[in-house]
């Protein structure tokens, strides 16, 4: 990161000045009943918060809540279970979602309309709001907590995903952080998973509004797992503007640093994700050039990190790389076989449609690291994009044929 | 099938008149060099040829050969070989793909374009053409050769996939037959796999053409098996016209019969392959019903066909119902989940949004059969659409992380 970005050691989503968080266990998940299942996130001043959602045409009851209740100046909680998704729940399943804000503006006497809820887990099973309840009246918040809340969102991750930035600028400092979970159901297509964002940067609304895009854009919308887009997916942003710093306007200098320093933090967490995709042991990362423009870069790079061919070969270190090159040929990118260039790992397989000499031995280490580049030159325009993915393992099928039962 | 249309018990490719076959191995794949990897058709009578390919833009060389000689009222041979793809290999591909059918040709004494070339296999390697011209001069042709040519043709398949179907008409009778390859890199997207009809009915090319394109659409676009269209999908029909019925003219009543026993042909065939999908135990049907229109219903019923979280749950015979609804959503077919209902082997689930008890083990043992149906009905129009995939399975992944090496 530039000079003015540093990321913070240990940092989470309550490094910003005036977030806490807490968290606890409900017993959800029946096969992990002591794991972190509900986690509130608070703020001590109103939040100008803006979500971006699934394009899933069944969009989970906590989404259509914080559909109605965003965009917003005064966001001052998030709820958020994991284990079930409140997806496929009907009318009693938004009345869930809506009881769980209700409980958590009495315990901090704010109205219902300051807070919000999240879910995620299976679909189809109804929160069992009462066990909820007692556990969040027990939940206390701490300025360190947001290390709790990260693990509480978890459901097959391994691992916590959270960042925290700290920009420096003429306007004044002020910290951008992040919590994400990941692992299944994800796919390149607005906002994938679960992303909290925090800051205590002032901003104003259209400003916020136009970085969230951006960031979500080239950073969550890149990635892939397993092609599967949930019910539930959203990315937020909370900014409750205590770092005290000069209100960033849209269009301004302030505003491009934010820019970047949001995308970079969503781009960071977007990769925890896919490198912690289900079953996962590899990062792919694929970078594609020389597109005819934007949106064939974009297209050919997430096709290419969505392929299951790609996926399973990456993942037994063998270089098919044809496999490659047919799934650039699909996505439906303008591309010509006969000007295009293929390496991978750095090394040169395939050059202006002519197959290369290559060692074996070199390009299977190369596909042995714990990330894999793919880099594919179409070589008839100047647009590039790079997606992230993951690959396909055997551990993927064990994990989802065992899922609900 | 209705009266008029008969099934051939061991028909193959060469039942109908006129047509014979043959195959032997030239050792194209070093890990089964005796594995039967190159096939002759031939007809005793010029053919009216057409033929559907891949979307993909990288096409291989045969298919670039192909489209150059088709439609054509002449073809009297086809050679194919499994093993190599011959795509991805420029300018020298696709004369290895050229000298191949004029050793066909020179074989037959027929003038080179009267015959057609076809490949599958890795992509980026070159075909050894001087040990496949050996094994193709040694080829002896043989009126029950189609079973042959049906083996030949597998790469990853573990068994033939091949009809035969008799059509009493007024007109007279005839025969179509076909023989499939398929097992990977298969998606629902015009012309998967390699499929090749045979026919000795008499019909004008117009007529050949629209009753190829609608078999193509209702049966090899609405399979799939991973997702991935391959750069050499060709479905061809040959009609030599040997039958001696009264020529089937575009529009005629014959027309709507050979229109009908050519796509359950087609249908048939392309079930095979789905359940015969890399690493699949199960055959998934999925019938959308009450859509929008006929797009959104096979958008829809290809999307769940192809979601890696219903295939992996069906593998393990888990009854995690809303990734089938997830997928739906995500399809963009238009749904509303109020009304949208749905049956697993037949058992309702989820009706208008709500959630039904259902006996788990009932349940289960439907989705341990060997075909698992899956009904959706969306219920804001009258259409509907079948789509078939199969389940993914730990197999899938071992036999394509170790395909080349």
């Amino acid at each position: 990161m530039s000079d003015s970005l540093k990321i913070i050691n240990q940092g989470s989503i309550t490094s910003p000045k005036g977030f806490s968080a807490g968290a606890s266990f409900a017993g959800i998940n029946k096969h992990s009943p002591y794991k972190l299942d509900t986690a509130i996130l608070y703020s001590s001043a109103p939040c100008t918060t803006r979500a971006i959602y699934t394009t899933n045409k069944v969009k989970a009851a906590p989404v259509l809540l914080c559909q109605k209740r965003l965009p917003s100046p005064c966001i001052r909680a998030l709820v958020v279970n994991s284990g079930i998704a409140n997806a496929c729940t009907g009318e009693s399943g938004l009345l869930d979602a809506y009881k769980l804000t209700e409980i958590v503006s009495t315990k901090f006497d704010l109205k219902p309309d300051e807070v919000l809820s999240m879910s995620t887990g299976v679909i189809g099973k109804r929160i069992p709001v009462n066990t909820v309840e007692k556990t969040l009246l027990d939940i206390k918040l701490d300025d360190n907590g947001g290390h709790l809340f990260a693990r509480a969102i978890m459901t097959t991750d391994t691992r916590p995903k959270e960042i925290a930035v700290k920009v420096e600028s003429s306007a004044g400092s002020y910290t951008i952080a992040g919590a994400a979970k990941g692992a299944g159901m994800i796919a390149p297509d607005m906002a994938t998973t679960l992303c909290f964002i925090t800051t205590d940067a002032s901003i104003e609304d259209d400003a916020l509004k136009s970085s969230l895009a951006n960031a979500g854009c080239n950073s969550f919308n890149m990635i892939t797992v397993d092609g599967d887009t949930s019910t539930n997916d959203t990315l937020m942003v909370m900014a409750n503007g205590m770092a005290g710093n000069r209100v960033i306007k849209k269009g301004s200098m302030d505003y491009r640093l934010f820019k970047e320093a949001l995308m970079r933090a969503c781009v960071f967490l977007a990769k925890c994700v896919a490198s912690d995709g289900e079953g996962a042991t590899r990062l792919i990362t694929v970078s594609v050039s020389g597109a005819f423009n934007l949106k064939d870069a974009r297209m050919a790079a997430k096709t290419i990190a969505g392929s299951n061919l790609v996926k399973s070969a990456i993942h037994g270190a063998d270089p098919n790389w044809g496999r490659i090159i047919s799934a650039a040929g699909r996505s439906r990118a303008r591309m010509d076989e006969n000007i295009t260039s293929l390496k991978i790992g750095g090394i040169p397989l395939w050059k202006n449609g002519n197959i290369l000499e290559f060692d074996l031995n070199r390009v299977r280490s190369a596909m042995m690291q714990s990330e894999v580049t793919i880099e594919l030159d179409l070589n008839i325009g100047n647009s590039m994009a790079t997606a992230w993915g993951c690959d396909l393992s055997e551990e993927y099928v064990t994990i989802n044929s065992e899922y609900t039962t």
